[in-house]
C-alpha cells in the first residue's frame, strides 16, 4: 500500500474535473495519490475549526475553503450548508466552475487490483462517466461498452444506445461501508472480494450512493448533489451521502440519465467509530424506513425538465409527505430550497444556445 | 478443461433437484460434469427424430423422453412443447417431481474460476436458490447474504429479510451469449472476464434470461417457465428463453419472488452458426421492439395469487396487446394456455394443509 507508483499517468478531462476533499486534517493522504491527482485542481472544504490550518502536500494546484469562506460567500444562504460534518464537500461542488466532479474522503488510500496493479480510481470513474449508462433493461454481461464485452442476446436494438451518465459509484476493498449496528455486530469484517464490474443501477431502483468515492457528471446532476444538514445542530449524521443518492437517484430517473456503480475500489483504510456512529445515526436508522418509501413512490411532473425544477419540486414533496416524521423535514425541506438558490446564484444558468435568446427557459441570472 | 476432479463431491439437494438437458446428440459432455452431476436424476428431452438413440453415459441416473414420449403423455396437449427447438426442455420442467431444477446445455462444460479451480456450478445454483434475494432495494456490494458480505450503511432494516429466490441465472466463459448480429460483428470475442458476483435483478427491471445455464424453484415459478412455440413450424427461434424469462420476471415482481444473476459461469464450447441463427432470430430482434415495452407495462391483477393465474391473465395480454404485431402471439396465447392446463394435469395442485377440505381454491386434480 505504500510503493507509490514512479510513472506519471495521463490524467485524462485534466482541465474539466476538480477533486472535492472535505476534510479536518493535514492532506498526507494525498501524498499516495499523487501520481494519478496532482495534474487536477483540487478543492479543499475545511470542516470544524477555520482558524485550524490544514496542511497540503507541496506540488498540489487547490484551492480551500473553510467555514468563515463559505458564510463570507453564500451570507446567509450558508445556512443550507452543513458544519461539523463531511456533508461539507456539497460546497465545492457548488464553487467548482468544472463539467465533472470526483470526491474522495481524507482516509481513502489507492488499491490494488487483484493483479496487484495499483488503481487509477479516478481515470476508472472517468471512463464510467464517459460511457453510457443501461438504465431501461438489465444487461448480464454487466457494462456492454466495456472492452470485451457488450449486449447480451435478447437486448432490444433500439435501447442500446443507452443514457447519458450522470453518477459514477465506486466501491471499497478493506472496511466495507457499514452501518453503526453492523459494525458493532461484525467488528472484523473486512471486503477482499475485488468483483471486477461496472453496473447501471436500473431505472425504478434506490441505491444507498456513498460519498467516500464517487464521481459525476456536475452539468447533468450537479445541483441535486445536496449532501443536506448534518452534524453540528442537526439530528442526524451520516446520511448526508444517502440523502443525495436517493434524490439525485429520482430525479436521473425521471430525467433518463444513468448512474453506475461498481469499479473503481479505494482502499478503506479506518473504521470509523461504532459509537459515535450510532448516536450519529440512529434517527435516520428508523426515519429511513419512512424515507425509503416516499423515494420509491416519488413521481416528478413532466414540466420539470431541469434537475433545478425537479429538486423544487422534490424539496415541497418532502415537506408535505415527510414533515410528520419528524419536523427536521421541514426544515430540510427549506434548507433544500436555499440550496438551489445558492447554486444558481454561483452558476448562473447561461441562455441556451439552441433556443432565441429572447425565450429564457431558466430562471434568470442573479446578481450576486 | 479434461481435467476430471478426482475427489466426490457433496450433492446438496440430491433428492429435491432434477437436471434437465435437451439434446439432440449424445451425452459425452457429462463426462466432464460426472463429479458434479452424478449423484442427481437427469430429465434428458430429447429433440427432433424419435427414432434416433441418444448415448448416456454410464452411472448416471436419467429418464430420457423424446417426441413420441411427449405425444403420448400430453395427448392433443403437446401442441404448446417446441419441436426440433431446445425449447422442447420445458417438457423435462413439467415432468418433474422435484422442487428444484438446473438446466443446462450440451455444449456447456465445466469452467474454472481464476485459481484454476473447477467450478461447481450446480452448488452454486443451489446456493443462488436457499439464500434470499433482494429484489426491493439495491445492494451496492452485490449479494448480502454471501460469506464476508453484508447489507451497507443505508440498506433500511425492514427490508433485509429479502425475499424467497426463484430464479438463479448462471452467466458463460468463453462463448457468450449473443445474438446473431453480434455475432457476426464480433466473431472472434470471447468472454474471459470472471465477475465474482451473484446479485439480485431489481423489481421491474426485466433481463435477457438465457436457458444455457438456469437453475429455478418449480414451486415458486415452474408454471411460468413455459419455452413458448419456437422451431418447427413456428416463424421464430432462439426466443424460447427470453419470453420465460419476460413471464417468469414480471410474475415474480408481482409476487414479490427474487431473481438472481451472476455466478456461477459455466465454459460455454462452441458458438452456434450465425447465420441460422439470424433465420431465426430476425423476427424477434424486430418484434421485440415492441415485446418489451409490453412487458414493462404489464401490470397483473392482486387477485393472480398464484402463478397459474399470473400466467392465464399474462396469456390473454398476450393476445390482446401484441396480437396485432403478428398472428402468431394469437397462437403463443393459446399455447400459454394449454402449458397450464397441462401443468395443471401432470402436477396437480395440492389442497392447501391450512385451509379447510371442503374449501377448494385450486383447480381441482384432473383424471389424466
Amino acid at each position: 500500500m505504500a510503493v507509490v507508483p514512479s510513472t506519471k499517468v495521463v490524467a485524462p478531462l485534466k482541465d474539466e474535473l476538480d477533486i472535492v476533499i472535505p476534510t479536518i486534517r493535514n492532506l498526507d493522504f494525498l501524498e499516495m495519490w499523487r501520481p494519478f491527482f496532482e495534474q487536477y485542481h483540487l478543492i479543499i472544504v475545511q470542516d470544524g475549526d477555520p482558524t485550524k490550518i490544514i496542511r497540503v502536500p507541496d506540488g498540489f494546484d487547490y484551492e480551500l475553503y473553510n467555514r468563515n469562506d463559505i458564510n463570507r460567500i453564500l451570507g446567509p444562504k450558508a445556512s443550507c450548508i452543513s458544519f461539523k460534518d463531511s456533508a461539507c464537500r456539497c460546497f465545492g461542488f457548488m464553487v467548482s466552475k468544472k463539467k465533472y466532479i470526483f470526491t474522495i474522503d481524507d482516509d481513502c488510500f489507492v488499491a490494488k487490483d487483484p493483479s496487484g496493479k495499483e488503481i487509477n480510481a479516478l481515470a476508472q470513474h472517468i471512463q464510467n462517466l464517459l460511457t453510457p449508462s443501461t438504465p431501461f433493461f438489465f444487461n448480464t454481461l454487466y457494462d456492454p461498452y466495456r472492452e470485451g464485452a457488450d449486449f447480451v442476446r435478447g437486448y432490444p436494438f433500439s435501447m442500446r444506445e443507452g443514457a447519458p451518465t450522470a453518477i459514477s459509484h465506486g466501491l471499497w476493498l478493506n472496511i466495507p461501508d457499514y452501518d453503526a449496528p453492523t459494525q458493532l455486530v461484525k467488528p472484523r469484517e473486512r471486503n477482499t472480494r475485488y468483483v471486477d464490474a461496472v453496473l447501471t443501477i436500473p431505472k425504478g431502483t434506490l441505491f444507498p450512493m456513498c460519498g467516500m468515492n464517487l464521481g459525476f457528471d456536475r452539468e447533468l446532476i450537479g445541483p441535486a448533489m445536496y449532501f443536506g444538514l448534518m452534524g453540528d445542530g442537526q439530528p442526524i449524521g451520516r446520511y448526508d451521502d444517502m440523502w443525495a443518492g436517493w434524490c439525485a437517484k429520482v430525479i436521473c430517473d425521471h430525467l433518463s440519465l444513468g448512474v453506475k456503480t461498481g469499479l473503481p475500489y479505494i482502499w478503506h483504510s479506518k473504521a470509523s467509530n461504532p459509537f459515535v456512529n450510532l448516536k450519529k445515526e440512529y434517527k435516520g436508522i428508523y426515519w429511513q424506513e419512512e424515507i425509503i418509501p416516499f423515494f420509491q413512490a416519488v413521481t416528478l411532473p413532466k414540466e420539470c425538465t431541469t434537475v433545478q425544477k425537479c429538486y423544487i419540486v422534490l424539496s415541497k414533496l418532502v415537506k408535505e409527505k415527510l414533515g410528520h416524521v419528524d419536523p427536521y423535514f421541514q426544515k430540510l425541506g427549506d434548507a433544500m430550497v436555499t440550496w438551489i438558490d445558492a447554486w444558481d446564484e454561483l452558476n448562473p444558468p447561461a441562455v441556451p444556445a439552441t433556443e432565441p435568446v429572447a425565450k429564457k427557459d431558466g430562471p434568470p441570472p442573479k446578481a450576486k
